[in-house]
């Protein structure tokens, strides 16, 4: 078994896994390395050389830089090496976690194209969606149709740093052939990174960008004064907004169950109240400030999803005639990008489809 | 229409509802008559005499004594009015509003009894469970079994002072009588308190007791200084027992969909975040010191309900030999009474049914 995967640079907020592969864990993030751990260890992103024991390396310093081709590689003695040119390493591989920041996923199946196992197995942990000519495309529809692999995802409520400290969390992992589900299972579970499987897929992948449009109606309660009942509604309304998106968006079969999963409502949960989408939103209520200078000011230049993501959902229920169903979306889109006030966001709900 | 009530002492920090009934505004906790206010007021918990109009009542200190039989009725001019003698106010109601403290319940029934229009309907807004014979016993199903009324229920994310500010939120009402639920959502909705309607009141109702024992195991994941990975999976895998265990106990059909509600996700979450069990329970984790001695030092005297509640779950657990499938209630029940170490929480999360 190989794990192929491709990482640019460090950024410890999102999207961390820790990975069982064989006897041998190492961790990863939506976009970058992190060494293999016998025992919790501080995230130490790592700039490897072809070959090199990822086990033995030490990393001081955050890795910010343009994204480079690592490509994580399971060695004869059970120790992960790292094989820098793409290609070698993915050329037997049977299984790539896709782990690319979304706007160089499509350079990088350009570059795999052709080069890899006919059946091997893809796994997107790549978090957001794409825009297409017909409205939002899905990450793993890219690498599919690019590479013509089977494609599984895998999200859940996972904040980097947490899982890097070896802190108890669970995950979802979206793969419609039950076999190859299992065996993605057996080989990422640990102790501390509970894995369940379900599948529909696409639920999964659309849930992990959907929370993000949440979380900027959440942010804004909070920036609000508002307290707890309104947080919780705000949660569970965006929740059932997320439900009939995901029902209109997508190709197949659609269970309100996945939505109790961890990539459902749990990642929701944890997007609500500790995530960046949240942080900016609520800053943005309180200031005034635009969404670009709070992300140079308490995001240090990181890009929030959620106000893009919402922008996304417009258009496309703006053609779909259903802009009325989904008042907690629009309502984001209007006071990001209308000059809608922030207090659009409760009136919006008080007329919501849900309590008619 | 009359709205027949009792209450005993102040509450301040659950259960708070406020109501429309015609024109005519109140508010009310799960055990404490607050006045009627055409603006914001702060909380204030009333002592009326017969006849008097709630409207005009300035009351400058919280009420706390042993249950008095008040009741709201509208009077004639449409301000709420209050009776004294329950037999009296309840002798023409059509709708009666259960609000009273679950140990009095037994008490204000037998009182009742006999003295009441035969197709009354009522609606518990009651919190809790009481032991049975057998285990569990709903309130409603109580208050049924004393007064043969048909009995509804109403829960939701709603801290009675945020309601009482006006603040934006949900609630859940279930009505086996889809006509009944209809009459009860419009008589109580307002712009700021919405209500949505099921027909399986049973879960319900038991999602406000469970959800106690849940919060029980997020503070204990707060006080050992886990993050918001954990926090949201112990959310998460509480909840998927709160379904289960709604499977196994109620005795009518058990709709998932009713735990994407107000009463379910998110009334958990509200109670996970901002509720006394979880800061009890977080207390616990971080000092050691006994439940009893934490309800005396943080909450006044007031009692916590999750730890109670927890061990009523496992003796019915035990007695059906399912303890297994449920380990989250079954730790919070083993260490806040079997003396079990507060780590055992994540511990048992390890070997989840959920996972395997």
């Amino acid at each position: 078994m190989l794990l192929g995967c491709r990482s640019s640079r460090c950024e410890q907020e999102e999207g961390a896994l820790e990975q069982l592969v064989g006897a041998q864990r190492f961790r990863v993030t939506s976009s970058g390395w992190f060494c293999p751990a016998p025992a919790p260890l501080p995230c130490q992103p790592w700039k490897g050389t072809s070959g090199q024991r990822l086990c033995a390396l030490p990393s001081p310093q955050p890795h910010r830089e343009a994204p480079a081709p690592l490509v994580l590689h399971r060695g004869h003695d059970h120790c992960t090496v790292a094989e820098p040119d793409l290609l070698k390493a993915c050329a037997g591989a049977d299984i790539l976690l896709f782990v690319v920041p979304h706007q160089f996923i499509s350079q990088v199946c350009d570059q795999l194209k052709g080069h890899m196992k006919k059946d091997a197995v893809g796994v997107s942990l790549i978090k957001g969606v794409d825009e297409g000519p017909d409205g939002l495309r899905l990450i793993s529809d890219i690498i599919h149709e690019k590479l013509g692999i089977e494609m599984s995802v895998l999200m859940g409520a996972n904040l980097a740093n947490e899982v890097a400290e070896e802190k108890f969390c669970e995950t979802t992992i979206g793969c419609k052939n039950i076999q190859h589900g299992q065996t993605l299972k057996e080989l990422m579970q640990t102790p501390n990174f509970r894995v369940t499987v379900v599948q529909d897929t696409d639920t999964v992948e659309i849930c992990g960008a959907l929370k993000n449009v949440v979380a900027v109606g959440a942010g804004f309660c909070d920036g609000l004064g508002y307290g707890d009942n309104t947080k919780a509604a705000v949660i569970r309304l965006g929740l059932m907004e997320m439900i009939a998106f995901a029902k209109l968006f997508c190709k197949g079969p659609v269970a309100s169950s996945t939505f109790l999963e961890s990539c459902g409502v749990a990642d929701l949960i944890t997007t609500c109240y500790g995530g960046r989408n949240r942080k900016v939103a609520e800053a943005f209520a309180r200031t005034g400030k635009t969404i670009e200078q709070l992300e140079k000011e308490i995001l240090n230049g990181q890009k929030v999803q959620g106000p893009p993501t919402s922008a996304e959902l417009h258009r496309i229920l703006k053609a779909k005639n259903m802009v009325d169903k989904f008042p907690l979306f629009t309502a984001v889109y209007q006071i990001c990008y209308e000059g809608k006030p922030v207090t659009d966001v409760i009136k919006c709900l008080q007329n919501h489809p849900e309590h008619m």
